[in-house]
């Protein structure tokens, strides 16, 4: 806990990409282009912000940090296939993810979705296999992997991602725009922050704290991504800017000073949720920090 | 076992369905026509063939049929998860499947993908959550949950429809073609008898031999399918015919009787593995001159 929050990431992040490597085919297994996309879309230097979220969450409940590390790779793989997903023409007809070209101009649309379902799948097939790093107790896994399909399925992400498409081009009720956020962005950091919670062994309470933190957290995460569409250069985010343009989001509905308010609000509340795990949940809390500030 | 074999495929097709709807939310769930597609695409009165066949084998290894029933309706979402994505535009861009529009021809597109994820999702949800019909024990859920990633990953089902469709256009060698319908095909029908076996507990020597019979099957129903796409109408098949015009496929390959040769030879080797079984395995020999009979 002495390290530094960009010490801390740093390190996290070569855990988890080495990791991530290590549960791939090695490159060049055949059929070879489709595990060049797969690797391309997820060995690309993304911020690993939902697995980090399990480990530090793991370790607020006195679990060691790499038993958590094979469900945390499971938790960016779903994550990644989520984002070839919304990048397709059908859906947000991205261009640019993570500062290059998404995955389905690189290779085509009908390998970026085939490379989509193999991380899925690939996914649950990590939290059932037996792991030396992360020995997870048969009891354990099957939690793990329930609570993931829950919150990817079309009561999490991908009903979020469907109301999404479904409201392009309309003005929404506010009702609405939570839904969404609450569901693309705000399932998935939930269920990352649950199953660090639940390799570490947390009871009730401590679940119910872990969960109001991680979903003011996601939403915090949301407001910041409408405002850096609505307010950065893709030379800064590594994506297209302005593709919310036709979107309600919260800027189009609040302003960048109301979005900002929300965003103060939420991690707030965030911080607020902590209280419970004393100093134990400074790292957290250091997490919330980063949120709030990442269009700052 | 005094059923005749069109009574209890009407039986357990009939199980099947009422599990598969139990398995869903209530239609009208909230996002009302993400459920819709997601019904639509899943309870259209397919052969149910898979989940059939885990129950059979499972029944001769002593499972309760009822304890299989949750695993079958995976396979089946599953199944019905790669269908979606075959029959898109940007893969085989199909017409008919099951005797109506294709899914995204319905409900377009980017519904069509998302009701594809959240069958695969929902599989794994089924086998991890506990279910008060298959009583399974953690450590069998894991292990079935296991056993159906590996079968539809890059070295399953995505892997064979990849190269499939990587090899549009072009004349395949034999290993090649046989590659794309061991994986595609032969993958799902391998696990499907795998996961009803291990839901009866078999053993190595019984697991080894069900294995055999379920890879001899499989590639059998995709002869018959090639079989069924140059000689069938859409009126017979519910499908478009002619789709793998562009394609190596064993009719291509083999002609007309070099194909159903195949499925003699195939089906042959399938219902010879059976001999261990005894009595036990009669079920499962009258499926496999089901398929025999496809297209005759």
């Amino acid at each position: 806990m002495s390290a530094t929050l960009p010490e801390y990431l740093a390190q996290k992040r070569q855990w988890i990409d080495a990791e991530l490597e290590r549960r791939l085919p090695p490159a060049g297994t055949f059929p070879p282009k489709l595990h060049e996309a797969v690797r391309y879309a997820l060995l690309s230097g993304g911020k690993r912000l939902r697995p980090i979220l399990a480990i530090a969450v793991g370790a607020v409940f006195g679990a060691d940090e790499r038993e958590v590390l094979p469900a945390a790779c499971a938790l960016e793989m779903v994550h990644t296939s989520s984002l070839l997903l919304d990048d397709l023409p059908c859906m947000d007809d991205a261009t640019l993810r993570r500062g290059r070209l998404v995955c389905h101009r690189a290779y085509g649309e009908s390998t970026a979705i085939l490379a989509a379902v193999v991380l899925l799948n690939r996914a649950f097939g990590i939290v059932a296999e037996e792991s030396e790093a992360g020995r997870h107790g048969d009891r354990l896994a099957r939690r793990i992997a329930e609570r993931l399909s829950a919150s990817i399925g079309a009561d999490g992400v991908i009903g979020g991602q469907f109301v999404d498409l479904e409201s392009t081009g309309r003005t929404l009720p506010f009702e609405t725009l939570e839904f969404v956020h609450s569901h693309k962005t705000g399932s998935l950091f939930i269920a990352s922050a649950e199953i660090g919670a639940l390799v570490g062994g947390a009871r009730k309470a401590g679940m119910e704290a872990i969960g109001i933190y991680a979903k003011n957290l996601g939403l915090a995460f949301q407001v910041t991504d409408d405002l850096l569409d609505a307010t950065g250069t893709p030379e800064v985010t590594g994506k297209d800017a302005g593709l919310d343009r036709d979107k309600t989001t919260f800027v189009s509905f609040a302003g960048v000073d109301g979005a900002r308010r929300l965003v103060d609000e939420l991690i707030d509340a965030a911080v607020v949720s902590l209280a419970p795990f004393g100093r134990k949940g400074r790292r957290l809390g250091e997490l919330a920090e980063l949120v709030r500030s990442r269009d700052r």
